[in-house]
């Protein structure tokens, strides 16, 4: 078996080569022999998942919820949804149109990449921004374009700097607010005049806000807070706001005629999403305010320290993000080379993402997580210090 | 919000309409707005789970694996997967290098689709067979051609019907065995012979062997003991097995090449599949014996009552499946029309699934579940029957 190269295998699609160079397979491969890696690589929040979640998930697990379910989703879960956007955005959400349950807030995004972007059609994405959003555009035959977060306290999302950039072939736009890596938030104005600028041009606004939760510089300004599904697709996921990335549960809100696309699409995907994540997230969303506040707390707090921590290194310089899990710390003047910041912190024990996965602007920078308890983050930044020093 | 058509919408894609036909979406409709149906229609086992299945679930779900796995899974269900396989089908299977986890078995013909075939590929479907099999070729561009499922005492897999279309163009075949809707199955010699006449000419098996448990003449006949993984692609799912649908988790097995071209493809869909899922089933798996056997015996004896129930109603004729979940009766005597048949039974009261969503051999056909206990079998045949008469 595995042998020679067979005549089938000869006739092989190649599939574009761009993802293979995910730094992460090494380190998965490390963690899984067992080496002693301590991460600050993880897209995820290490702490513990709500005490009342976990148990509404073996409620559903003895309680026969081990089924299909309908492709869009059970009914009590989106009508949760559509709650949890009224107190929290005060948006008008209708759970029978305008949500649909999907494999984590990555399959969201391609399926909704899958109904809109044509090939040729221009697509605008954040640098620094998520790598995976450039592989998935690019799988559908985008051209892909980038707008600069620019850094100046904080990194901060312009949207001018986005505005000049649309044109006649502009189709997509993604805002990731809070940004992954950089903790950019897109403001109450800012996000208006966007929406206003691609409502005119006839462009959609794809807005990833999985790190909603987390904001630290006043409060989460959200897309679906504008009333404008018309030209707006809303991108979120249970995972990183309750810890539980492993349940692969998400969703998105848009237009039905959207919603209603992204559903065919995902019948022959993945047909149905966790069955059990969506009964406990039912009962769990309407009384998740007490975790979500004490997280986002947990999260500032270290924010504050591993920002601290880092500006203390000679040759380290580090803003505080606006929000979400990461500080996004330029280190240059150490090491201008990603690849060689990667592996020197692995082999130094402690598992880091190399700032060039996100984009050009991410030369010479690492992506460092602290959502998780302090304890950890310390023993990891020691081990950090120790490689950079 | 959800007013008019705005200048985005107008620009959207136009996402194939074949999937539009799926009529499980107003069977959908009626059960979640609570009308009295009973089901025969369900692709999946309406029985408990393995108990012992729920308390490693919740052994997991307790013990901090909510977060992310690995894209190809964790290394334990890797290994209990080749420890299954090596049991039942005495295949040499890597865990390392064959194997990948995915969301369903699903995802897997998703991820095996994109990698394989491209546009203007010929790929060789079953008729009857499951509709959405189709779908996903199509999407990707494929030229579909199907070969036909016979129907004698039982229906059977001719891999003569299969080879006599494999031409130049031909990529990839997709056999189903067990199958649905047919319980059809592929035999020893007749496998030995597709996968010898497929390697000549460089064609790719697709074997989706979700209901490999349950057969009932003789014993299964699995792609895997072949020893072929340079053209064979495995697709398995842990849903039907053990009645867990909604943890959406199976996987493929092929050539390290394929897989590792499927796993690049899926980080950018769903970038892991169900963690709880991988840890309980890695438990359980090795366990799992008792289990499978008493499944399918209950199977077994529901699918002799049901074709006895249905020989017994005048103008139904019904041949016993070799396997599988299903009996597809004819019933062109009493109604030609699939779609008249899925809507009478629908206002009886009782779900079924269209002939014609199987293709172009299920007009005048329905499918029926027999894999659920024999209390609600028969209260929902009572139903059908009285639709029948």
């Amino acid at each position: 078996m595995n042998s020679t190269q067979s005549k089938a295998l000869g006739r092989l699609k190649k599939v574009a080569s761009e993802a293979d160079k995910s730094p992460m397979r090494e380190m998965y491969k490390r963690l899984e022999s067992g080496a002693d890696i301590l991460s600050l690589a993880f897209g995820e929040a290490n702490f513990a998942p709500p005490a009342e979640l976990l148990q509404a998930a073996e409620k559903a697990l003895r309680g026969d919820k081990n089924l299909y379910t309908s492709t869009a989703g059970i009914p009590p879960i989106r009508r949760a949804i559509a709650g949890f956007a009224k107190k929290w955005w005060k948006a008008d959400v209708d759970p029978d149109a305008n949500i649909l349950m999907t494999v984590g807030g990555m399959e969201a995004i391609f399926l909704a990449a899958q109904v809109v972007v044509e090939k040729g059609d221009k697509v605008l994405l954040p640098d620094p921004g998520w790598g995976v959003m450039r592989t998935v555009m690019q799988r559908q035959g985008a051209v892909v374009d980038f707008y600069p977060l620019v850094e100046q306290d904080s990194y901060i999302i312009d949207p001018e700097a986005i505005i000049d950039r649309m044109d006649e072939k502009t189709k997509l736009v993604v805002v990731n607010t809070p940004s992954n890596p950089t903790g950019a938030v897109l403001s109450q104005e800012g996000f208006a005049a966007l929406l206003e600028a691609a409502a005119k041009r006839g462009i959609f606004i794809l807005s990833d806000e999985v790190y909603h939760n987390y904001v630290y510089d006043g409060s989460h300004v959200s897309g679906l807070s504008f009333d404008a599904l018309d030209n707006l697709i809303f991108i979120n996921s249970f995972s990183k706001t309750f810890a539980v990335t492993g349940w692969r549960l998400g969703y998105a809100v848009a237009h039905p005629q959207i919603i209603r696309q992204m559903s065919i699409v995902k019948e022959s995907i993945s047909l149905c999403s966790f069955s059990i994540g969506q009964w406990a997230l039912a009962d769990f969303l309407p009384i998740s305010e007490t975790y979500l506040v004490n997280a986002q707390k947990l999260c500032h707090d270290n924010m504050l320290k591993m920002v601290a921590w880092l500006q203390a290194i000679p040759g380290v310089e580090c803003t505080p993000p606006s929000g979400g899990f990461y500080v996004f710390p330029d280190l240059s003047r150490i090491e201008p080379s990603c690849q060689k910041l990667f592996m020197l912190a692995l082999d130094g024990g402690v598992a880091i993402v190399p700032g060039d996965f996100f984009g050009s602007q991410g030369q010479g920078r690492v992506r460092l997580g602290f959502a998780t308890d302090y304890e950890s983050m310390s023993k990891a930044l020691d081990r950090l210090e120790a490689v950079l020093a």
